[in-house]
């Protein structure tokens, strides 16, 4: 017997992603997977990648509470997450939620940039931040007291802040960052990042040749990499690209050549062994060689994340770029990868599909 | 110890699809992997997919027959398996050969449509095809042989064949089609079916936002497709369209209503269990629902076939659809289905991932 | 002053294709658009390609009425031309109809593929039928009309019917055809075909990556290319790719060898040359050379239709193809040619333009 | 008679773009189009989109010094307009040239971003750069020789400089630039952009469903954006993204908001109307409202550009972003612009094309 999960808010695409993922996993027994609106209608109908895959059909989230679940995803809008988390928490079963409610540790950011009140900041101090790379403290924490009977909850990083994050980090967490610097990121998804639902905006002959910026300056994911990274200010700017799936986050972190001289980082190439030490620990982070730049292409359905890394004397700017899949690495497969941690199982397990090389 | 393979022809679309199967393989060992174009490149450095995955380099073919290799997978130009099949099956080494070189069981038929000369008749005739849904005698009676010992030759079928004879089938072998009847078959495929080679037509901006056919009446497909479906003449029409993966034909083949009526067929239901019965014993052929039609992005990475049929009794015509992913059923996940097959091994074996759902 | 136009429907896509054809054009004067449930919104700020073109805005339909128009462009579905259309014609408005309401020259095809009442069969006996390449002396007919003071209606064919009879009217009309035959056409079509609603069909990553088949045996423009071509029966699949704008039609048409004999006609060379003298007055037809197919993207944005033929002796088959952008020949465009010819003017005016190249 | 012009590297994607607009255009006269590679060609069977519309074969460019040109279009790679210019301007023809050969205005920094002498410093002293928006002085004093009889040369801004440099100059010309900050621009282009190589990066399957940064920290557009912005030190990072055409900059530039403030400039709204005065006199560039972003697809296949602006006060920042299409108003619209201004003609001729609304 695996352990029982289920998914809420399936049939949406991080939520059929889960779906994808639970149903390869070894260890884990997808029970039921919920979506209100859909509830009696055969998970293969909806998506036919599961025809002679799953016989599953998507019920009502009430169905949700009734499995004696072991974990569930919840794959909600935010909001929706603060009422239904500590039901299943307080039923025993431990919560990996995908949505912004439990990601920003400080209530007054969460409502400043979401427009409406926390209404549970109990649950809130207990959230481990879900990013296994930068936050394994707050998870190995949570999987002791998951070892020790309680149900956990781990508020998992959203997919801009993930890609952003993990191509800042080994040069913000080691102070290489000028002091007086702003980080300034440029990203651009694919249209699953934009979600499901059909809208004049994700229409395919909107989407179809053409680029475009969003949410300049004020998109959401900005507080939640600042919190991350712990700088006080970001230039954050996403873009929607005709794709899928794939997620690029450049990121500018402008240093101070002196502080790099004297910390022998002077050159590309040190900064490349800086990232492959910091990530060491981390299976599913690969960092480029000198001269070479990730595609997202590379990582489609799969939990990897590529790193490229270029140092700047003359510029005094590192410019990391990180490729990402936004629905696996950026969602789903980072939520399993989560699930796995505080289960005590290998981070890798059920996570180590090859993407189709062409 | 696994099954010792090796991919010969292995930079190519088909072979590095091969690659990436066989490392996900539960039973195979994939040994090497040959390009004489790319000896000595790691194959990460060539296809980014495989960062973290392997760390194999493609080396030349020379080196495939000092393994000692169990089978050999043979992604090559057609003339290029005539003579290296013979040296791999005189070595012991089992061949799944992807090219069309065995694949004709008339040489002249070979020599007409690829207009050179068959210079290995002796090995045609030993030669099982692979497509095993409708060839499971053959396949059947080479696994025999293999089990004695012997090095046996799959010739698998191509992509078009594929789909097209999938979708035909239960119709012409069950003596449904009209005497004088002609089967026309249009179909269309994603890029990746016209190679890897950089052409002016391969082009992002050739091939993006544009549809055409090729091939019009002589396309190569054609006689093998005939052969499968024991047929004399078949209008054939492939197209490219704007995708990577991905391979649809539309199959129309005349029927006398009458002979339909007394066989009690009369409806497109009755035909789709017709369909369903006929590839009961199929692990990855799925007969779609009365009124839904099969996409191409429902099986892209997997070895999957979803067939749709629609009858017309007025028109005398039964419209049968089957996607598949021309790279996979259409080549590299077939040929592994077959290796299963002659190596005694379930047929499904290694090949269940799940499509990406969006 | 030039001729009054105006566009009910206009925030459709072919209505907007309308637009950009009518601001572009010397002798039209685009006056009103319409859309009802856009009315007050700026034509540029739901369509961003006309910023800097355009200072309309859409108004509501009764707009249209009042403006003593000389010509009205009804781009509306199905049912909706029924009633206006009469309220244009007798304020002395013509009118080019690009709805399926007065296609079909017999109502009882009409309602028995429409599934509704045809409430003015009147007005449907007076319709010329606009694809002026194969419905010339309608078009004078009503031309003249018109020059008599009279306001005239043009209902002008579908997308599928427009690609799939030019490509199969020269062998259909000179009697070419096999009597017992039966053409049997595939298309594909671009997402704008599927309209401009945002479905669970159009967003972008369903679309996208896949092709499907749809309405198979039972798509409403059947019974319009049977009357076109003034056939008995036709087996008509279409199928949507992954583009924006393009239509593909690949026309099978069963002949006798020894009636193209008879006729000098035994060649792809003879029927090349037969197609370029039927379309000698056409403008827009382009007869590609022999060995060359036509592609999509050579003529997306133009009203040109590039057709393609094989002639198989072996086969019994004449294989054409046509590709038309489905917006532009198979929608505006042709509705601005029409309109050309019934004012009059000549029928290339404001329709010269060059497709893109790459 | 018009002026006669010639495009020298006709065939590739600038080149053939400059065909297409020559070819419309009221008062050029294409007469010699060259590709030295593909001489003998004619233009409309390696670009199907000409069929019907020009009977111009490509020459060899050596016929373009015979032709007595008023003016010819240089679209060769770098290096090979060094000699070739001088031969065109000895014999009495104005040169607008594509390549980046006459844009740097300093030789040296030429030599140091292209690795290679620049032998003709000479005329590179003459040479008025070629983005009309921003160095109208330049051009107008050109087109006051040509008035008096002198052949004269513009070398025309690169794809990224146009966009970038347009979304930047109304914040860096007016001084509101921090001093001592850092501009740093992440711009996105279509396939086109790499031109009509057929390489591995530009077949259809790798560059598809993908996106990438490349040439980062050393575009050889960067000095070339320093040059026209008069700025020191720029971070600049391509991407490339699976589209045709369109080309999206994103510049942040950091400001002080105490100068913004006191220059009354202290909202997007102030800012808006700063870029819309200083872009009073330019037809192809439109300001969006508040809150719009550009779309790239809006620009498709015109001289726009689509320039969008947000300020954020409190990351001392304003993010301009510029659309344009990179072939047209980043390569051959421009130049035919720049063409309109030194013969003395509106700078909108043949230039006003609506591009496709969807």
């Amino acid at each position: 017997m695996g352990i029982k999960a289920g998914v809420v808010g399936a049939a949406g695409y991080a939520g059929i992603e889960l779906v994808r993922i639970l149903l390869e996993h070894p260890l884990f027994d997808l029970c039921v997977v919920t979506s209100d609106a859909n509830s009696g209608t055969r998970v293969d109908s909806m998506y036919p990648a599961f025809i002679g895959k799953t016989d599953l059909c998507f019920s009502a989230t009430e169905d949700a509470f009734m499995q004696n679940l072991d974990v569930v995803f919840l794959a909600v809008p935010h909001t929706a997450s603060l009422s239904i988390t500590s039901k299943f928490i307080d039923a025993g079963t431990s919560v990996v939620d995908l949505s912004a409610d439990f990601r920003l540790k400080d209530p007054q950011v969460y409502e400043r940039w979401y427009a409406t009140e926390h209404t549970n900041v109990g649950l809130l101090k207990e959230a481990a931040f879900g990013l296994p790379e930068l936050t394994a403290p707050e998870l190995e924490e949570a999987a002791n007291r998951k070892a020790d009977g309680e149900a956990v909850l781990v508020a998992c990083a959203g997919c801009y802040p993930t890609a952003t994050s993990l191509a800042a980090a080994p040069v913000v967490q080691n102070d290489l960052m000028h002091e007086d610097g702003i980080v300034i990121a440029d990203a651009i998804s694919g249209v699953t990042g934009a979600g499901k639902k059909a809208t004049a905006r994700t229409h395919f002959c909107s989407a179809n040749e053409s680029v475009e910026a969003y949410g300049v300056a004020k998109h959401r994911h900005t507080p939640e990499i600042e919190q991350i990274l712990g700088i006080d200010k970001l230039v954050f700017t996403p873009h929607l690209a005709p794709l899928n799936r794939g997620l690029l986050s450049t990121v500018n972190i402008p240093i101070s050549p002196d502080v790099l001289t004297e910390k022998g980082l002077d050159s590309t190439g040190s900064l490349l062994s800086l990232y492959t030490d910091f990530y060491t620990q981390s299976p599913f982070i690969h960092i480029m060689p000198e001269g070479v730049q990730p595609k997202t292409s590379s990582v489609t359905g799969t939990n990897d994340a590529h790193i490229g890394v270029v140092y700047s004397k003359d510029l005094k700017m590192v410019i990391a770029t990180c490729a990402i899949d936004n629905l696996c690495k950026g969602a789903a497969g980072q939520a399993v990868q989560c699930a796995n941690i505080i289960f005590g199982i290998d981070q890798h397990t059920g996570l180590r599909r090859i993407s189709l090389p062409i």
